[in-house]
């Protein structure tokens, strides 16, 4: 029995790669600071919890494909808050931003195409872009210059008859990049111009650390056919376990193909959308809070990273990840011996590699993604344990 | 900006088409009478509730990507029971059967590849399967046998180098077949013999009207590697809004390759699935009392149908849908007819029109699926204004 060709150009997930060696490491009775998975410590806001509790219909039936119409109508009314105008025919809800993703790929993209994508980017992206039988043109950056991608010229030199899209994460994960306006503006002409889609994921929207409003390439004038947000309530309110994301597009021709991906499988979890309307009723003074907590996170991890001889690292402006090249000759050794033959007092501290990131072999080969979704006093020590890891490394390799 | 070709070969669901009729006729002040969904109206058990009200983790967290793990020893403790010995790594959850089903297609399905099923379908199979690019090859059947498809020299004259798997779905949606012992062994014989993997869609698993005990593909002897099963509470626990399924095989490597788009969408919801979980605790009392509802049903439809003349129809053993031949000339235009023009003291009624479930045009043109997931007085009523429905169409047209 064969395997498709597909299925084997996919990869399992980087950051769960080293999962069997932190098991022995706990089982040896290590303490591991987990600085690889983007899980939130933030609480979930409690409207979320009430509204399932609320919850007394006698039978859980199937919610309709695109989505329940409580969910929908929140959404809309939160995008016209952040100045984007939709109706609920623009929104497809979907399971989790992952689903919403997919749908996109599958309906745009064939054996052949490509996708425009800056790398480092998240690498699940490789999953549902190869499913589809296309592949990623990536966009080279470097963290000397802070993963910076947004250049007209670079962007332009990629586009082949096979594009199909430009993808572009904003804030990004891994790397915590934010795109100007005017940047923003140049990417959706590039497509305008050479007919292509503009898949934003900016599912970390909120999560940025300047004072600037909310960006979202819904809100530029001129390309409406050409965005599709992917968008999603895991990060937004700390309720990743949800699974509640969504497709936002003016585009009907797209959403009409996408609906029948939707109704294919038939409904996104009722109570899930019920809880996810119930969390857009949160106000802004949450996101203010979530946003100062996260910004003084960044600022320690930095202030940290800037501590330690050889480290290459740009302050990011979003999301809450960074990505930093370390001065080492290999992250994923280095990530395996800091659970097999290092610690300090019992401690060791896990990232997620670099390499995982990327398409093109042998890049980031000495970088890693630092996730700061932990509390102050631990992201400190993990740093610590950081640094002097890289030094007892070093002086031992 | 193009889509792709795959999403071109999709179709919008057939038991949703109707759906403007239907909200045209109720704003006419009508009551329709629905036959045409799958959701069922028997109580989801408390249990599921009372477990996610006794959530009280301040964080809701993803799961891990494989399934939770009381929800999988939930499961593996269910399949003992029915004779079924499997561990907790021939377990993937996944958000329904539906991503089950569509995560084993993507996992051995190519472009030009085949997989054999017996027809009328259950139409979305044609969306996970056309995503791939390969195709349904058709076993034919006819209403007046029973849509009869276990036969060995129809199903070997049915493969050929392109063939990938026999997916058979037992109890059968839309037909309501049920596979003997024997059919089922033979089945299984054809795919060992042949390097095919068997599919075997098993959601109505509990839902059989004899006193044999549930049967399901993976207690046959032989063939391990070969049988993938396809499982959800949906409707087994009538609980078709929680969206928690499973994919269930021995066979290592498909599951190795499966684990990656488990990995790539994250998890299924966590909250569902912890209340899943507390689904598998109900005793064998529950299928008892829901089983002789439902029997009552079918034996309620298949008597009034016996009473329309013309109609061909033959006792299904199991689901909670049948199929049936009409005396009509195209039961989309019936379908229609009786949303905009038909009436009996302001009631009228919807069935799925059949066309939509089979591959090959022309057929299945005056035959209709019913789902039986009405209470009693319903039923009858609704069956009543199907054979009213009949004589005045034949009358007027």
């Amino acid at each position: 029995m064969k395997y498709s060709s597909k299925v084997q150009r996919c990869f399992q997930s980087p950051m769960r790669k080293f999962h069997p060696y932190a098991v022995a490491a706990a089982a040896a009775g290590k303490t591991i600071y987990h600085l690889n998975i983007g899980q939130p410590d933030v609480e979930t806001p409690p409207a979320f919890f009430e509204a399932i509790r609320k919850f007394h219909q006698p039978v859980l039936a199937y919610a309709p494909s695109p989505g329940l119409p409580e969910l929908i109508d929140a959404i809309v009314r939160y995008y016209k808050k952040i100045g984007v105008s939709i109706t609920a025919d623009d929104v497809l809800i979907t399971t989790g931003g992952s689903e919403a993703l997919q749908f996109v790929c599958n309906c745009i993209l064939d054996d052949g195409d490509e996708i425009i994508l800056a790398e480092p980017f998240y690498s699940n992206y490789n999953t549902f872009i190869s499913s589809t039988g296309a592949s990623i043109h990536p966009l080279h950056t470097s963290p000397a210059d802070g993963y910076f991608y947004a250049d007209r010229a670079k962007i332009e030199a990629a586009i082949n008859p096979h594009t199909r899209a430009i993808l572009i994460t904003n804030p990004g994960n891994p790397t915590g990049t934010v795109l100007t306006r005017d940047e923003m503006q140049m990417i959706l002409e590039i497509c305008v111009q050479h007919d292509l889609f503009l898949i934003a994921d900016e599912v970390y929207r909120e999560f940025v650390y300047s004072d600037e409003p909310l960006a979202s390439f819904a809100q530029l004038p001129g390309g409406e056919e050409h965005v599709v947000l992917i968008d999603s309530v895991s990060k937004r309110f700390s309720a990743c376990g949800a699974r509640v994301g969504c497709i936002v597009s003016r585009n009907r021709e797209l959403m009409a193909q996408a609906l029948k991906y939707c109704q294919a499988r038939l409904s996104v979890a009722t109570l899930d959308q019920i809880a996810a309307a119930a969390l857009y009723s949160v106000g802004p003074e949450y996101f203010e809070a979530v946003r100062a907590e996260y910004k003084r996170r960044r600022d320690t991890v930095v202030r940290k990273l800037a501590g330690i001889p050889g480290v290459v690292c740009q302050c990011p402006k979003g999301a809450f990840y960074l990505m930093a090249a370390l001065p080492i000759d290999d992250a994923e050794k280095f990530q395996r011996w800091l659970l097999e033959e290092f610690d300090d007092n019992g401690d060791t501290v896990m990232f997620a590699a670099g390499g995982g990131f990327y398409q093109s072999r042998e890049r980031g080969r000495n970088e890693i993604r630092i996730a700061y979704v932990k509390e102050q006093h631990a992201l400190e020590r993990a740093m610590d344990l950081l640094a002097l890891g890289i030094q007892q490394y070093n002086e031992t390799h």
